[in-house]
């Protein structure tokens, strides 16, 4: 199978973020066969099984997303400005409500919405991630799975640190998949015990798969290790040797020079989930001097009840924003270094730069087209400035993964949106009245 | 011509922010009606012109933008992150390119973008007024449109503060229009010698039109009030008469607790452009020490060139976001809070408050529909949360100013998008050609 796109203005992030003003993508089965100024197209057309005249659109790699939680949608726009949010609804509705059935269809959902907002990859962390799997392989994106494993009881695994032994299962069952990676997500540092940390990291060294976790986010979280530790998260996680590259860091607010130094040295990367952490009031997480180290950082939504949608649009905008006010410098943190945060540089923190978040001949097949027929986008001195200040979700109009077309025209190609979200109704009865129930 | 609208989830912003969950709002020329909860409609469908059923909607009072240039479009996505792109773009392509025809042209635009994104009323400051007067009245929005007043030779005045002379024709001119408010609009204080601030606070006086200003948004500005008056621009403009119930201040970042009590005295009110402020990385206004001193505070998009985009849901969330870590406080600005400054609280800010801003009887019938079928618009537990945390301008369905349906799925009722953007694409020759030397 041989497709042509045509007529795209391609924004490669290749290492030299090379440009395409009017470019043609080739793609065979999964991979990218060529790419390049249409002027130096030398085939025929007639040779392709199917040729996509993409004008009018900026043709960029599929967004990375480096943290979320995908079985998390029946939670969006519930209780966001509650204090004590978290006890409040989000763990006595998953204890009570969530389901394999329900994860499983808020996953599907979750990933119809990354998929249409140009996400081809995401890094998630849930419950029954089993069922998770199963909906990302009907959705046929490219993800990373990750286990939860926390100190108390949860809806999958009934006694403190069930994840660990859901993993045992879990992770063997998916390694072989084209598309899916599984992992093993500790909760949080302060949320385990440092034996399930520990065997946690076993797993993640003895399958060679991602180990992933909310990390520095919390100031309980901060002032627990600096009562019984007497060191910050990062120092004590490293003390007990479960950091390495395989490691993906959420959230990452609070950290100090010495935390830093420590992540650079074990190869951790950092997933910053921008909208989450400000909608919070946790803080701003200092990416400029992660950058300025080479720690990998890319770009997460957190899942739908935290950074309530499922897109990099919104975070692009506000890492823009509040870096650049962060830093009281209006030049910091150009659009092209945000744009390669939500592709390139996501894919390096999940340890999958080798094949995806650029647009090269060789890599998998994940290419977003962003249409700028609508009216916010017009004009365009500056692509990567359309994307970052100008762009939302809903200009999203292609998407390919893995070299199949997944969104044509705004529309997913091989599901019904109301049907997925149907599906989801009527698997959150339940959920929905406790929740009215608590509010 | 009657109208009625059903089937749609209202919130009303009235002072009480009532709500109906399956609402009804009757249009009756360029007012409303009537409205309310359907289980009391007790009229006949027949005795209407037209029904409109609206399930899957939000409706909300058509939201009020106290802060922008309409002619401005040609600018969006050139420069964004140099340091110096006020002097290196702004001011010579407007000195060289800016014409009447491509004010005119570039407005047009700009208003249907607003319209498109649910902003029925605007608050503008420019050039060419009169041009964009025109716009506005061909494109049927609500607006104050203020002439720029500065101490330089501008596209529109040949001699510092010309803009005075122009205003002097122009106020006039639309003063008896049913939609337009004519308005002066000096650039700064800092821009301005103190005798033309003088002159266009009589011309408002004169006329009973608002006058319109950034005020306390440049670091500079404040040096130079400081070193030359050893006062705060608020200062000097109170201590030159200037201010009062009329005017409408633009940005407010820097401003002290005699700056607030000064706001608060004279009865300004506050365009609050948060996304153009944190862009720059000139800072967060402290709106939550105006709020509680009772000051009006709307929410602004400022000018394509600095806030990108036209619409009030990407500035709804950067409030929300902002303010929230600011004040180190989840629970501050609540979504509710922050919808009602996108509508009655802008509305305030530009006087306007008995006839738009809120749905009730006897208001002008300016009205949005906001679809909640789109993939970010599940679940809905809270409305308010819905349309600050996850809805972006691309859910705006239909749109009614003054009665008359202006936005109607998605599209404009009496215009075709690419034609005003073909149009302005024929006028931006020169500046487009100008503007890629520049960069």
């Amino acid at each position: 199978m041989r497709t042509l796109i045509k007529n795209s203005h391609i924004l490669t992030m290749d290492a030299k973020r090379t440009e395409y003003s009017d470019g043609y993508i080739i793609i065979e089965d999964d991979e990218i066969l060529g790419i390049g100024s249409y002027v130096h197209f030398s085939k025929q057309e007639t040779d392709f099984d199917e040729v996509i005249d993409a004008h009018q659109t900026i043709a960029i790699p599929g967004m990375v997303n480096t943290h979320t939680h995908i079985g998390m949608v029946p939670f969006r726009s519930l209780g966001d400005d509650y204090p004590d949010r978290l006890r409040r609804f989000l763990f006595p509705l998953e204890k009570a409500c969530m389901t394999k059935e329900l994860a499983y269809h808020s996953g599907k959902y979750a990933i119809a919405e990354m998929q249409m907002a140009g996400i081809t990859t995401f890094a998630d962390m849930y419950y029954f991630e089993d069922a998770l799997a199963q909906a990302t392989d009907e959705m046929k994106s490219r993800a990373i799975l990750g286990e939860t494993v926390v100190d108390f009881p949860t809806c999958d695994a009934p006694k403190s640190h069930g994840g660990i032994g859901y993993a045992e299962e879990f992770i063997p069952k998916w390694l072989d998949h084209e598309l899916i990676t599984p992992a093993i997500a500790p909760h949080a540092p302060n949320t385990n015990h440092s034996q399930a940390l520990k065997k946690a990291a076993a797993l993640s060294e003895k399958y060679n798969i991602p180990m992933t976790m909310h990390v520095a986010e919390m100031d309980y979280e901060m002032n627990y290790f600096s009562e019984k530790y007497n060191a910050t998260p990062i120092e004590f996680l490293q003390s007990i040797g479960v950091l390495s590259t395989r490691f993906i860091a959420a959230h990452c607010i609070h950290v100090s020079d010495h935390d830093l130094q420590i992540l650079k040295q074990e190869g951790v990367g950092v997933a910053h989930c921008i909208g989450a952490n400000t909608k919070s009031a946790k803080g701003v997480a200092p990416i400029k001097d992660m950058l300025n180290l080479a720690i990998p950082v890319g770009l997460g939504t957190d899942g739908p009840s935290s950074g309530n949608t499922l897109d990099l649009f919104t975070q692009m905008k506000l890492v823009a924003n509040f870096h650049k006010t962060a830093l009281h410098d209006r030049t910091a943190f150009p659009a092209k270094e945000i744009l390669a945060m939500a592709t390139i540089e996501g894919a390096k923190v999940l340890n999958m730069a080798n094949e995806i978040g650029s647009l090269e001949v060789g890599k998998k097949a994940d290419i977003v087209l962003v249409e700028t027929k609508s009216v916010n986008m017009f004009p365009i001195f500056d692509p990567y400035a359309a994307l970052v200040y100008s762009a939302n979700a809903s200009n999203v109009q292609d998407v390919f993964i893995n070299g199949t077309t997944i969104v044509r025209d705004k529309q997913l190609v091989n599901y019904d949106l109301m049907d997925l979200r149907s599906n989801l109704t009527i698997e959150m009865a339940h959920f929905s009245k406790k929740a009215k129930e608590l509010a």
